[in-house]
């Protein structure tokens, strides 16, 4: 099925949807963007696009997959980002002063939003529930918000249930904190796996590429699994296709 | 000390304090107008402040206060005060069809703020994170702040700790989730109680008596204790002691 025959679908097939979930980093924020500024910031012409994409994977996604398949105990995500940091900054010969490469590891507090992400957010707020659902720590996406004016309604992350997407605990337990059912949310997110675990327990799916997340040169976003309720390009198109 | 000597003091003596917790019954809201007024509603006449009263007092304090000292298991506010409403309406002989009777039960979800509490949080939150730390449940805080455009950063409620005040783990656990200290945060509340038990955290302390919050004939709030930080008259009044 093509992206238009979904979205001229869309309005009609969730009407039972109360509640949107959102993944945070590439979905909400371009994490990348903020990560090579900073850097830039205290060590200009190191090669911070190198060392934003290893620190994304390694730092984050990979522990954080081990942890969530139960294969390393949970460990908060502010604490894997600054053990890789150290790393990778000895890896790359990058001499920074201690409150300067702390600060350098909390700039996950401080990322921007995709251009579309306010807008859109505030139109699908008038109508729905709107909540982070990230493997960010509650105060890194409260911060976050702060900085940023994403009008949350509330901070959900999964540090709340003590463990990650896509542990099936993670959106159950998103779900219950809004005295919902699953079939009354819908998980927006970039990564296809992502909302393939949230149907899997039973939530709606809303599928938004951010091809630009890896930055210029990276392999295009999967394409839409037919199952997702939802394919929009950006937020402000979710919104259209959600009636909002 | 009087009350125009400790607001003189207040914006040089907490200058650490990057957070706000707001208890929220009678503190932000006033629930006995509403509950009264929901009442009325479906079966007029009855003896509803006295309901209005029992309630809050039978179904929610005790056995809130007993869960919190240990006494009894957790179990979730909307569960409390359903169980207490059933008993209460028998007593009072109204009879409600079941749904009507659910509806009633949540009308908590749905109080209205104090007339100064949603422009003082809003200038509160241009210098502070603020965020509800109450015994409400996580869905009711976010569906109470939605409905009454409480602009909260986030919500906090003691059912994540699976607790309730004053049970020093709700303090401690509001606190870390904003990975703060206990230092960097004050608890603003209509109670001496629940203030004493922050401060015994190691949280501040703004008393914001409501003499409202039990009715016209109520007796008047207790003195505020000489160690509490700040004590204001409403939220514009705390707005203004704190430099916002």
């Amino acid at each position: 099925m093509g992206l238009q025959a979904l979205r001229s679908a869309a309005v009609t097939t969730v009407p039972e949807v109360r509640a949107l979930l959102f993944d945070v980093f590439g979905t909400v924020v371009d994490w990348r963007s903020a990560v090579i500024r900073a850097g830039e910031a205290v060590a200009p012409g190191a090669a911070w696009p190198a060392i934003a994409d290893d620190w994304r994977r390694d730092g984050y996604l990979v522990p954080i997959a081990r942890i969530a398949l139960g294969e390393r105990p949970f460990e908060p995500v502010d604490s894997l980002l600054a053990t890789k940091l150290d790393e990778l900054l000895d890896r790359h010969g990058i001499e920074l002063e201690p409150p300067t490469r702390a600060d350098l590891a909390r700039v996950w507090h401080r990322l921007d939003p995709w251009p579309d992400s306010v807008a859109g957010l505030t139109r699908l707020r008038t109508r729905y529930t709107i909540a982070p659902l990230s493997n960010g720590g509650f105060d890194l996406l409260t911060n976050m918000a702060k900085r940023a004016g994403l009008p949350w309604d509330c901070i959900i992350s999964a540090e709340l249930f003590h463990t990650f997407k896509p542990d099936p605990r993670a959106y159950r337990g998103g779900v219950e904190l809004l005295g919902l059912e699953p079939g009354q949310v819908m998980l927006v997110a970039a990564h296809v796996y992502d909302l393939r675990s949230a149907a899997a327990q039973g939530l709606h799916t809303a599928y938004v590429p951010r091809p630009h997340e890896w930055g210029p040169g990276a392999t295009p976003p999967e394409a839409p699994d037919p199952a997702f309720d939802v394919v929009a390009t950006d937020f402000e198109d979710l919104a259209a296709q959600l009636g909002c």
